[in-house]
């Protein structure tokens, strides 16, 4: 059985966290360094953008972690040490002092940033904040540093699961930021997480892998892919289970727990898309693969055309028959239904590929709620699979426009 | 020499054509009914949307010219007759009642249709106004035309053209219809040339296809393919040059001819994007092949984030490099150069792909001008490629978010 439990980051054995303002915002009220520690080497695994433009610190991330074994992540929020010149520098410059205050080595240690694209990224602030960052390491310290990660999101992300493998209780934790902040601009995703199980690096890499299809992976707000995106989970094997080597009944409760985490931190991510005021939670079911339950999912969650429309609570379910038909594949369109729900109420609002009538007024309350549900059947397969979205509304487009006017 | 004339769709010898308020839509005060219409048979081709989901008009069309012949096109905004049960019987007699009227063969009319999906078409009021529609038919009816076929397009796309073939002075004209619409909601296009060059079919095919590639598949407003977009050319041969039967001299001028008349329109459907309040012309040079120079100027030119911060006047340069970086392809990232100019100046912003320092009052006043050029110069080849789109406004959230609250 899964548990959720309190603690963030810091609930897995081992683990402290912190977050510090250092001074590379120049708003202060906003914190923008942090830290997570494990007391001892941990399992790494790490996924990364796809972005051909990507940011310094994923290159020295992935030198760090090829042995598969870290000890700490240093994260700074502000500035997301892309496209500049000495970037790589700077990034292994955070490392080094990291585990220089830390007494680890450098490339033990994740480095991740985020934040405007092509604007320098001094050292001096965060080279004066580390003392005090692994002075104030605490196992109450998860949502601290899970602030100091954020850049235009309105809400903190953590969330902390507990379960058994044989007869030892294990702990899965994990923060994630969005999209948004002051000085900025681009719908950055950072996601780390924490745990005590005892797994080998390689099947912590395949259950990383395989759970971010579904749930990272799912998630878009505006279609564009950053260029600092990286999903990060480090295991200390403290919880001293049985280490899992093999893919196993132990390695599949690990996945499971990894699931419900990821799943839970990706529809939080949805929720607090830039400007967002619902939720668009997109179930594709009775597909003929899953890459194509998959494909139709996600157009239909990042149309511009239908994320409008869910703001203005406009059930026009033509702009989704429409992005599953430009998704690219092999299956059929003669036999769809779609189905639009919230707690308000459910409404078929098309059937067998054509419109069936519906009450517009049920429309209206259904499409009112913050959340909303939109189910498309294919009756063609017996894959399916979940994106997670959210509506399009001039706050979107003030966040991203009006920053300078 | 191609020259610019007046007379839209009906330019070239042989043509007339009509736009009446039938009763399809329900106010009176905009066209929902337009025909064109040549006095002989003209050589057609066509290219459609590849949306899967496709209105019934299409495929009435496609069977109606896969002879290489057709003579006239029906057309109707308001209603796109898409997902409807009975679309196809309806197109079908839209088609008959058109050739009827005209007296010509139902099979050699091409039909289309704009407006919501999912909507009933009724045919009473089309067979009604086709009567008034054939007898208002005129030299001067192309204004009414496009206007007929106009949705939320704030203002009538035309154009026709003159040059020489051999001693035979030739002529081709075209309107094109955009997106938005007041009942709605799809960023529909619509693009209907005429000529009197005499040419096979299969040329103008292989022409139309061509051209088409490099100006209304390169323009972009929301990134929503929809489910009707159709461009179609009709050649009576009236202008009695010599066929064209091989990719001879005059297939090349008649190809450049093409080119200006869709290069021209594109622009036009760009800068009249839902909401708009700018045009961005996207220019990439030097890419490696022409698919990847096209893949990067579509993915910069449809990217949400750097759409508003354009509507913002940011000179966001780290949007257009993460753009650049999520394109699909093998070609390099090492050495870009972005470029950003309007009437009001020229302002480089990023060279061998780091940021430069730039003035940022320079930056606000060439960013407040109503057309924008992003210039991409990827030093990685000698291929290039331009797309057309437009910013991101509260506008666009409001046409497509707004209807019903």
């Amino acid at each position: 059985m899964i548990k959720q439990i309190q603690g963030g980051v810091c609930a897995a054995k081992g683990w402290s966290a912190s977050g510090i303002y250092c001074g590379i915002r120049s708003n202060k009220n906003k914190l923008d360094l942090a830290l997570v520690y494990s007391s001892t080497l941990a399992s790494v695994a790490c996924t990364y953008t796809t972005n051909k433009v990507k940011g310094a610190p994923l290159y020295v991330t992935q030198k760090n972690v090829a042995n598969g074994q870290a000890q700490a992540i240093i994260c700074n929020s502000g500035n997301a040490n892309t496209c500049n010149a000495n970037g790589i520098e700077i990034a292994q410059a955070m490392c080094e002092l990291t585990a220089k205050e830390l007494g680890i080595k450098a490339s033990d240690v994740v480095v991740a940033s985020t934040g405007v694209i092509g604007a320098e990224l001094h050292i001096t602030p965060i080279k004066n904040g580390l003392p005090q960052l692994v002075a104030e390491l605490s196992t109450n310290g998860h949502l601290r540093s899970c602030q100091a990660i954020m850049t235009t999101d309105t809400f903190s992300k953590e969330i902390a699961v507990e379960f058994n493998l044989g007869d030892k209780i294990c702990h899965l934790g994990g923060m994630a930021k969005g999209s948004g902040m002051i000085n900025i601009n681009m719908a950055t995703m950072l996601c780390f997480l924490t745990s005590d199980v005892k797994i080998t690096s390689a099947l912590l890499q395949k259950a990383l892998s395989e759970v971010v299809a579904d749930t990272l992976n799912m998630v878009c707000v505006d279609g564009d892919t950053s260029t600092n995106d990286m999903a990060v989970i480090l295991s200390n094997g403290l919880a001293d289970n049985e280490l899992i080597a093999t893919e196993n009944e132990d390695y599949q409760v690990f996945k499971t727990a990894l699931f419900e985490v990821l799943n839970y931190l990706s529809a939080l991510l949805a929720k607090d898309g830039e400007g967002a005021t619902k939720q668009l939670i997109c179930h594709v079911l009775q597909a003929p693969s899953i890459l194509i339950a998959r494909a139709i999912a996600k157009n239909v969650i990042a149309s511009d055309l239908l994320k409008a429309a869910m703001f203005g609570k406009d059930a026009n379910w033509g702009r989704i028959l429409c992005a599953i038909g430009y998704t690219e594949g092999d299956f059929s369109i003669a036999n769809i239904s779609v189905t639009l729900s919230s707690k308000a109420g459910e409404l078929l609002v098309c059937q067998y590929s054509f419109g069936v009538k519906f009450d517009e007024d049920l429309a209206l309350k259904v499409l009112a709620e913050d959340s909303i549900t939109i189910q498309i059947n294919l009756h063609n397969g017996n894959h399916s699979a979940v994106a997670y979205g959210c509506d399009l509304t001039y706050d979107y487009v003030k966040i991203n426009g009006d920053y300078r006017t």
